[in-house]
C-alpha cells in the first residue's frame, strides 16, 4: 500500500513522446485540423497518459465516496440528513441515478462508506469508514489532519485496487447530505473567492436558505482562518470525508496512469484540492459536465478547464461521469478507425466524373 | 408518397396528455425535481413525440444529404469541390468521421447523393440526384422553386423509408464544400442578422477569405432581395441541395412523430427553415453540440434551444448525431429504470442505526 507521501513524490507528467505521436496521427486523419475539437484533444490526453497512441477504456468505474457532513446542523441543507444512507443503498440496489446511468454506459460503480453518521449494511458497500460523520465546521475543525490523510489514503487505495483488477478509465461521485457546503468552503478558502461566487442553493435551498448558508460558511471561514497554500489544513477545517476520498482518488488516479472524470461540484472541488496538492495530476483529470452551483465555474477557471457537457445536471452521485465515458469511448473510436489522407485518396477511383 | 404540401398540413403537437404523464414520471423518481436538467426534457420530449411515457430507441440512423454548390466557384472555401465526392465515398467505406462515430453508438447510416457535382457510383449511396450541384448564387438564384421543393420531398420520403424500416430516431448530417457559406445566407435572409454574426471561417479560411465570404454572401441578399417570410424562396435563391433535403427529413420527422437530432450550423440551418416553414416541427428536433460557426448560436437564440455538448467541433457531417444518441438513451434509461420515491422507503430497512 502506497502513503500520500510516497504517491505525492511519484506521480509523473504525461508522456511527452507519446502525446506528440498521438497529436501527428491525429492531424493525419482525414478531416481539417483541429476539427474534431475536444473529441482530439480526449484521444491525446488518454494516450499522453496511457503511454500507448490507441486505447480501448472498455473496464469503466466510477467511485462513489458517501460520507456525512456535521455541519448538517446549521440548517444548510433541506434534505434529512439520513438520506445520505438512503441514496447509498438505492444505489447499491441500481436504482439511483448514478447506477442506471453507469449501467447504459457499461460502466461499473464502487460505492465506499468512507463517513455515512449511521452504520450501514448492505451488499457490495465497501466499508472504509473513517469517522460517523464529521465534526460542525461552523464551530470546529470538520477532521483532523490525521483523518485526512487517511481518508485520502483511502481514495488512493481504492484506486489501486481498481487498477489491479482491469478498470482503464475512472469516475468521481458522491453521496452526502451538506457537501455542495463543504465543496463551496474549500473553493474559497484554496481561491480566495467570496460566497457569491462559490456558494449555491444545493438540491433546491429557498432564497433565506442561500443566505444563511453563505453566512454560515464566510463566519466558519473566519474562524479557521485557513492558509490557501495548506489544502489538507483547508480538507481539515472546512471538508468533507467525501471530498477527502476523491481527493485520494485523483492523486492515486494520476499516480497509477488511469484517466479520471470530473462530475459535478463536489468532485470537482476534490480534483481542485488534488490539484492545489499536485498541479501535474490535473494532467490525468477529464472534466464533464457543467454544474449549475457557481463554485463549479470559479474551478473550472482556476484549473483552465472546459466541461464537454451543458446538462443542467445538479444531482450529483457522479452522474456526469457515465455520460462522459460514451464520448470518451467516440474519441478512441476515432483514434483507431478513422481514416488517414492516405486512405483517402484512393477513393477517387469511384469518381466517374471529376470536373 | 406525400407531398410537400399534404406533410406541412398533417404536422401535428406533441401529445400533451403523454407530456403531462411523462414530467408525472420524471417528477415522482427520487431525485431533488429537476436535478437531471436535460436528460429530463429529453425523456419528457421524447415521451411528447412517440405517444409513450417509456421508450427504446434502439434504432438509430443519421441522413446525410450530399451536395455541391455552385458558389464555390467565388473561392469562399480552400477545400477542392471534388472533396463532396472523395468524402461521400470514405463515410461509404465506414472510415470519415460520421461512419466512426455512428458505429460507436451503434447507429446506421444513410448517405444519399441528392446534387453532388460529380457522378458517384458506390454500393450504398442513396441516388437521389436533383441536379448536378447547385448554380452560383453570387450570379443568379442556386435553384428553382420546383428544385426546392422535389429536394424537400427528397428528405421527406428517406424519413418515411427509415421509419417503415424501424428507425426510432434519427440524425441529420451533409457533405458539401461551400455550405456554411449557403447556411450563413439563409440564417441572414430568414433572421436579417448581419455577415458579422452569421459568416465564418468554415473549414479554415484565412482572414481574408473570410472577408471576401462575408462580402460575396451580403451582395448576393442585396442582389436577390429575399422575403423572410417565404423560406422556400430563401433556399431557392442562396441555398443548397443538402439544406434542402435535410428540411425535408426535419418536417418529415415532425410528420411520422419521430425525434430527430440537429448536428452543426448547416443542419442547423435546415432545422431553422424547418421551423420558419412549420414552426411546431421544432417540437421533434433535438440540439446536440455547440457548433463554432457563429450562424449556430444565432439560430439556436431564434429557436429557443440551447446545445448539450460543447465540443469545439466544426466537421460536420452529422458528427455531433451519434454523440447526443448516447446521452439521449440515457435519458430513456433514467425514465425506464431509476427508482421512485416509493422504492426507497423500503431502504431504511437496511440502516441499522439512524439518528
Amino acid at each position: 500500500m502506497q502513503t500520500l507521501e510516497k504517491v505525492l513524490k511519484g506521480i509523473q507528467p504525461l508522456d511527452q513522446q507519446v502525446l506528440k505521436d498521438a497529436e501527428s496521427r491525429v492531424d493525419f486523419l482525414a478531416k481539417p485540423i483541429g476539427s474534431l475539437g475536444k473529441l482530439e484533444k480526449l484521444a491525446i490526453q488518454v494516450a499522453g497518459i496511457t503511454g500507448s497512441i490507441h486505447n480501448q477504456l472498455d473496464k469503466k468505474c466510477t467511485v462513489v465516496m458517501a460520507a456525512d457532513n456535521g455541519v448538517w446542523d446549521e440548517g444548510i441543507a433541506i434534505t434529512p440528513q439520513h438520506i445520505t444512507a438512503v441514496q447509498t443503498i438505492s444505489m447499491l440496489k441500481g436504482i439511483a441515478g448514478i447506477s442506471v446511468l453507469s449501467k447504459q454506459a457499461g460502466a461499473d460503480l464502487r460505492v465506499v462508506d468512507i463517513g455515512i453518521k449511521s452504520d450501514v449494511n448492505y451488499p457490495g458497500l465497501v466499508q472504509r469508514k473513517i469517522r460517523k460523520g464529521t465534526r460542525n465546521l461552523a464551530i470546529e475543525p470538520a477532521m483532523t489532519h490525521d483523518e485526512v490523510v487517511r481518508a485520502i489514503e483511502v481514495g488512493i487505495h481504492i484506486v489501486k485496487d481498481l487498477v489491479d483488477e482491469g478498470y482503464k478509465i475512472l469516475g468521481t461521485g458522491e453521496m452526502g447530505i451538506g457537501n455542495t457546503t463543504t465543496s463551496a468552503a474549500i473553493v474559497m478558502a484554496l481561491s480566495g473567492c467570496s460566497a457569491d461566487l462559490a456558494v449555491g442553493k444545493g438540491a433546491g435551498l429557498t432564497d433565506e436558505g442561500l443566505i444563511n448558508k453563505k453566512s454560515i460558511i464566510t463566519k466558519a471561514l473566519n474562524y479557521h482562518s485557513i492558509n490557501p497554500s495548506d489544502p489538507i489544513d483547508a480538507l481539515a477545517k472546512v471538508g468533507g470525508l467525501d471530498i477527502a476520498g476523491l481527493v485520494g482518488c485523483f492523486l492515486g488516479a494520476a499516480y497509477y496512469k488511469i484517466p479520471i472524470v470530473i462530475d459535478g461540484v463536489i468532485s470537482a472541488a476534490a480534483a481542485y484540492t488534488a490539484f492545489k496538492i499536485s498541479p501535474i495530476s490535473k494532467n490525468y483529470m477529464i472534466p464533464s459536465h457543467s454544474s449549475l452551483e457557481p463554485a463549479y465555474e470559479r474551478i473550472m477557471k482556476e484549473m483552465g478547464m472546459e466541461p464537454m457537457l451543458l446538462m443542467d445536471m445538479r444531482l450529483g452521485e457522479g452522474t456526469g461521469c457515465p455520460l462522459a465515458f460514451s464520448i470518451i469511448d467516440s474519441a478512441m473510436a476515432m483514434m483507431d478507425h478513422m481514416g488517414t489522407f492516405k486512405d483517402i485518396e484512393l477513393d477517387t477511383d469511384y469518381l466517374i466524373d471529376i470536373r
